[in-house]
């Protein structure tokens, strides 16, 4: 009797080849039942470890895929990608991968775009990033069997490892830094809520201020464009009572909110204190230099990547310690002043450069 | 008596089967005398259309490769980048082409690169970006064979063609909208000297203030960074007669030193009138709105591919008509004053605001 093959555990489990390679192997990929299932079958049919080693030759690609379901114009106002990229980049060349990179505009054409690079045998693995609240990669990945790393905040995927830093612990940051300050309404420009890490950063800032036992503050949310942070700071400032400061989900919309709050006359920090999120390069140089949460994007990509080799290889896990994101602290935010942006127009009309002058003698 | 095959050619030529195929295609890729020579040769040796038809018979790897020699850390600061693969995946991903990506160290490295997607025959064809002053890579990729597409200002290559909207034109017209404005002394702040597009511009600047009968103006060198821009600023800012504009060779750069110029009290543009180069999302939302040079990065990039894949098939180029570099005037620019940058310290401390508004009324 011909012992079974990793194919017939597959048609007797009714599950693809790489669901059943992967319970064998006991590495991730699965869901917790399919995986007991698959092992089940083939405890039956009695699939033994030379079948497993017959599995296991395997030819690889030697690539690996980052497959992007967003407009190609939301791209270029995204620092992270060329920074993760970059540091993806350090661990695979110097081990004779390639990265291959596709672009598509919707997640129809993500997952068209994932079976067809299974399919061509063009990647032994990808990443999966800006995680989805309702997120049908993970499932669609296992099911075809191409090994995969999701990267973002840390929550628990069942079918894939995790890579990311929680960026929770640096909006908590920004808003005790606040709240130290004095300030009691901080409101929150934050990313669509359909993403993982735009959620997770509502979250985080919504505990911290329930947490100091302030009332809710106003949120706005923005598809993280600098046109969105600016309309969304016009909004906030609008408000019967506005609020005395402002956390971006990123550096672009801060900047946009600076520029806009300035515009009005509103300073920044005596107004209103405004904090961003990535630490771009620009943070420091902007007037007044941005406070913003600083996240390693580079060091993340490293460690992406060297999670997906080990999946790839059957390798355990290294484990990486991420640093988690920093709050660094800078002139856009300080105490909250009596005169906040809500203030008569006349006062309005007093500039950053003049205010700040006055409160530094 | 056989026919002689491409190998044969090549081996008889002293040269790679792959330049061999381009002189006999007459395609680019070889320099004007080794074509002469490989033709001259291969007629010798009694070549015929049937070895042709052979040659044309390669399996194709459906790949493009991008090989960008730069740290990690630069590629981040460079709003070009993802605008540009943006624009390459619009055609890429309905051909049904991948993108390889590389990031190297160093022009070392890019070349091993180079040979190894060839060797590996990992991808079909690459673009050059960054072109250097003295770039070995085009001749090397001749000599590998592999297929090239050249990323950059409209400088003829005698191996390859060349794709990109000269960058001149839009400094030309900065240049000149600010003698417009009565400016005489119109600084700019460059790219480094061994890049064909940071010596492109600086070239358009110094021979449109020539062109106009204007003395030189201060130019500074620097590596694309927000610190070195803002170095620069800090440097003619200093000069005992400052410029009373600056051109910059990024957007990034000029947001940096318009923060400096603030911080110093300097009015822009009442003081000192600044321009960009990229026109990033940002740069409308700034204060002042920041005047900038656009280059339709991503049409840029959809360009290179169509021109790419055209190569690759031996089909003759599309004529693509790319829009010149366009120069966006916005609040940042504004007519030479009496209070120039240089002007005594008790007139910096005007605020940008207020100088804006008095002059508004």
């Amino acid at each position: 009797m011909a012992r079974p093959t990793i194919n017939d555990v597959a048609r007797a489990a009714g599950v693809s080849k790489g669901a059943v390679s992967f319970a064998l192997h006991d590495r991730p990929g699965v869901a917790p039942a399919t995986r007991e299932r698959i092992l089940k079958v083939a405890r039956e049919m009695g699939w033994t470890p030379s079948a497993r080693a017959r599995a296991l030759s395997v030819s690889k690609a030697l690539a690996v895929g980052l497959v992007m379901a967003r407009r190609p114009e939301t791209l270029r106002a995204d620092p992270f990608f060329p920074s993760f990229i970059a540091g993806l980049e350090t661990v695979l060349s110097d081990r004779g991968y390639a990265l291959l990179l596709q672009v598509v505009t919707d997640p129809d054409k993500a997952r068209q775009s994932y079976r067809r690079l299974a399919d061509e045998g063009r990647v032994d693995g990808v990443f999966v990033t800006d995680l989805l609240v309702d997120d049908e990669r993970p499932a669609l990945l296992a099911e075809i069997g191409l090994p995969a790393v999701i990267v973002g905040p840390g929550i628990e995927n069942p079918y894939w490892p995790v890579v990311g830093a929680d960026d929770a612990p640096g909006i908590v940051a920004a808003v005790e830094h606040l709240i130290a300050l004095g300030h009691t309404r901080i409101a929150h420009v934050g990313g669509p809520s359909d993403v993982v890490h735009g959620v997770s950063r509502k979250q985080a800032w919504c505990s911290t201020l329930r947490a100091a036992g302030l009332p809710d503050s106003p949120f706005v949310e923005t598809d993280f464009s600098a046109e969105s942070g600016a309309a969304a700071t016009r909004q906030l400032l609008d408000l019967v009572e506005p609020p005395t400061a402002v956390i971006y989900a990123n550096d672009l919309m801060a900047m946009a909110g600076l520029s806009l709050a300035v515009s009005r006359g509103v300073d920044v920090p005596g107004q209103l204190s405004i904090v961003g999120f990535d630490d771009t390069e620009i943070a420091a140089h902007l007037q007044p230099a941005l406070t913003s949460v600083r996240q390693d994007a580079i060091a993340w990509g490293a460690a992406a990547a060297i999670r997906l080799l080990e999946l790839i290889d059957g390798t355990p896990p290294t484990p990486i310690e991420l640093a988690p994101p920093a709050l660094v602290v800078r002139a856009s935010t300080g105490p909250v002043s009596t005169g906040a942006a809500h203030a008569a127009p006349a006062q309005r009309r007093r500039s950053t450069r003049e205010r700040g002058r006055m409160e530094k003698q």
